[in-house]
């Protein structure tokens, strides 16, 4: 009985978010805005891989929508940077929504057509789970996570457009079994492009921000 | 209209799984079971950290119980290194609950008193907010984190009993700013013992074991 009301009240907020989704993809691919949902478990690396990727797609208006469950730590960084970033605070929720984030779009001006990058909260679980309006996702893992992250976070692996394996600097003092990963990764993911990132030594952004300008003209060739 | 039903639902979800983690405690309290609840990220190193802490506990039958979300990858490491080990798989849910422990708990033949390690499911936020029936909660952190953690996910480490901050022999080719980290740790956390680890050096296990020791003689001193 318990489980039977809790699977319902999913459902009506999975069905709720998607309707939401839906119209905050229609709405910003209309003005030109392509979405990047960035995931990624707590300390992976997010705001940093963020802002090295802006800095590469240099023609790409940047916005960023900073999810987090408290603090406001990384928006004001992004600001500081000159960068247009916007907080989302979840008060205890482990990931964001669309209501959320359509709730955010609407305080934004999106004065020309760029890349909004939304970072998620960090969590490997549940942002995989609920769309948020996104054109892809970006999903950023580590070296330093160990090499069975595929096999144990399926969900986040399977969903993701592109995914960034970040801090290889750190890898020579690390066992990371990479064959192992890879194993993992290509059975539920036959197709994203897996790119090995450091911010220490610059690694992987050129590739990645290459990947991402190629994703945003073909989703905003036919609007 | 919709926030509020999904509040009332919560509410129930967390007044049935606290009365069935009181069970629990009692349960293995009366047993001599000394109950752990392990959190941290993913790829944290928590399973790392409980297998140094069993090989410094000698004079305590170790059980452990491995949350995830699927796979049992950790569950047979432990027992090929002779360690009662069980699997929880939530396929999904990004935590532990009540209700699954007690159910794992049914089946276990617990032989002679001990300390049982339960480690929940990699997530920095949902595994603070329920209860399983532990007498203390550790928190695995890690200076590949980065130092802003205790600002982001304030209820992780504001619950913890101990915290591990891990992987310090990674430490001279990172910049964590440990006084950063601490001053957001105390202004939530004032009595938590704070133990630097590496699993590569050895260091901090000893104390870490010291300390659950004494914990764990406590709380079942009165059964």
């Amino acid at each position: 009985m318990h489980d039977v009301r809790e699977i319902t009240v999913m459902e009506n907020i999975h069905g709720e978010n998607d309707h939401i989704a839906y119209h905050i993809n229609e709405d910003l691919t209309g003005k030109g805005i392509f979405v990047a949902n960035v995931m990624g478990a707590p300390g992976i690396g997010k705001t940093t891989v963020i802002k090295n990727l802006i800095a590469k797609l240099r023609g790409h208006m940047p916005y960023v929508i900073e999810g987090d469950i408290e603090s406001d730590i990384d928006t004001r960084a992004l600001r500081a940077m000159g960068i247009k970033a916007f907080q989302i605070n979840t008060f205890g929720a482990c990931h964001l929504d669309a209501p959320l984030v359509h709730n955010a779009v609407q305080n934004i001006e999106f004065d020309e057509p760029g890349i909004l990058f939304i970072e998620n909260v960090g969590n490997l679980v549940c942002p995989a789970e609920f769309s948020i309006g996104e054109h892809t996702k970006i999903l950023i893992c580590s070296v330093t996570e160990g090499s069975d992250k595929p096999y144990k976070y399926p969900l986040a692996f399977e969903k993701a457009g592109m995914i960034i394996l970040n801090k290889v600097d750190l890898a020579p003092y690390l066992e990371f079994d990479e064959s192992f990963f890879m194993k993992g990764l290509r059975a539920i993911n036959k197709n994203a492009p897996v790119i090995k990132a450091s911010s220490k030594t610059g690694e992987g952004f050129e590739e990645a921000a290459g990947w991402l300008a190629d994703q945003a003209a073909q989703a905003l060739a036919g609007r």
